[in-house]
């Protein structure tokens, strides 16, 4: 939702400045809220102070962050802690098997949000956090999603410019178009430096009862830590496992909105 | 938050009703929500409308549930994801070298409130969920907490009652007391089936650069699963490693509104 598209309902301006929040401000000054929720100093002082009284923003020394009720709220009832939840024992199963990083991805807002990601000591350092967004064309989970959406979709993402993020990202629609397919006869997707030089990653498709693809596993390796697709059965299996179990908790209905 | 102190600005409204999801129903009807909240069915109905618009809420077939926008808000800035991504890769060392659950939680509320929960597939069968609450007198991790706390804050959970939760639960305020100085003493907390029958768990502080605890971190193990004690370095050690990147990534003020 963007300031513009904001109703000008008191219910609007609330969202509008937690939304403040979204692109990863750890914590903004009362000023800065207000610029980027569109606000009025004065109706933004007085939501805020609302909003941090009943927990839902925190007050710090030097500005204002998501508070502990509002972080409880979420973490409690949502698609993505439910998923996450069903996730996490194979994750773990992952990590333990290869001690790389393991993601969990699905779609929103056109691009790949990362519901989860386990790191060791020793994987290689990755861009991705927890509720973080990266692009569906350089990601492994995200050309995993692409290549089993819908097609009016795909179009208006290659539409949208397929941005470079480093020499080897695929930009050209038709070589996407291309490796889509060949995702979709495999059933995984293995990418290389494609998001950030010296990584890559094997990812595979998450389905729910119905075999719908609801989300994206992946492993993301150092580009020289030998042969990736010999790391491709343990992601299938464990995604194929996932799947396995949120076919059995719940029926489609539960995941469709998810993405 | 509760209905009776809820101001009667359209913020507190907005707040009643996403605090009605925090006792943890998945998924609320519109009557629900409204009977939680307080509000008349006209008002929630109109505000539920508007934050299902805004992403904050989700509409499914038998009602609503919080919105993907609303977890990634909470999930991207506050103060519970920062802790819990320093703490996963020590959560991780704990569940590989142990196989058992690891948790972290901080007060919140009077409560142990649970941060982040690692579960392997042999671990014993736990009450616990992400952003769930439990009692602290009765849980490794509440204890330690309780141990480390004010002591005007320990009178006050200790005058509201030590409930029962299996034939173990201490429940005098003096054998309560006798074993908390115990903690401080030792600089561990260990329980026997005192919030679940069959399961012991071995729990240590985590402390700010300013030595202040503001967390803790335990396994909880299956009650026949041989010596607690010989975990007890372990969980010890893990609770240290955490600490020191505590100390290192932000001053106490960081994390001193957490709990």
């Amino acid at each position: 939702m963007t300031s513009a598209e904001r109703p000008p309902s008191v219910a609007g301006k609330v969202m509008a400045i937690l939304e403040a929040f979204a692109p990863g401000g750890v914590r903004l000054s009362l000023t800065e809220i207000c610029r980027r929720s569109g606000l009025p100093l004065a109706t933004g002082h007085r939501l805020v102070g609302e909003l941090t009284g009943g927990g839902f923003l925190e007050r710090l020394p030097d500005g204002y962050r998501i508070g502990m009720r509002l972080w409880r709220i979420g973490a409690q009832a949502s698609a993505a802690t439910a998923l996450r939840e069903l996730a996490l024992p194979h994750m773990e199963d992952l990590y333990e098997v290869t001690h790389e990083n393991v993601q969990l991805a699905v779609v929103s807002d056109g691009k790949a949000l990362y519901l989860e990601r386990l790191r060791g000591p020793r994987s290689v350092p990755i861009v991705t956090r927890v509720a973080a967004e990266l692009p569906l064309h350089a990601t492994g989970v995200g050309k995993v999603l692409l290549a089993f959406a819908a097609g009016e979709f795909v179009e208006k993402v290659l539409a949208a410019g397929l941005t470079p993020h480093t020499p080897h990202t695929i930009t050209e629609p038709d070589r996407l178009r291309v490796c889509l397919a060949e995702i979709r006869r495999t059933g995984y997707a293995v990418t290389h430096q494609e998001m950030t030089l010296g990584s890559c990653s094997v990812a595979a498709p998450v389905r729910d009862a119905t075999g719908e693809v609801l989300a994206a596993l992946s492993l993301v390796i150092r580009r020289n830590n030998a042969d990736l697709r010999r790391l491709v059965p343990a992601v299938l299996t464990a995604a194929r496992a996932l799947s396995r179990d949120v076919a059995e908790h719940g029926g489609s209905a539960e995941w469709k909105d998810i993405t």
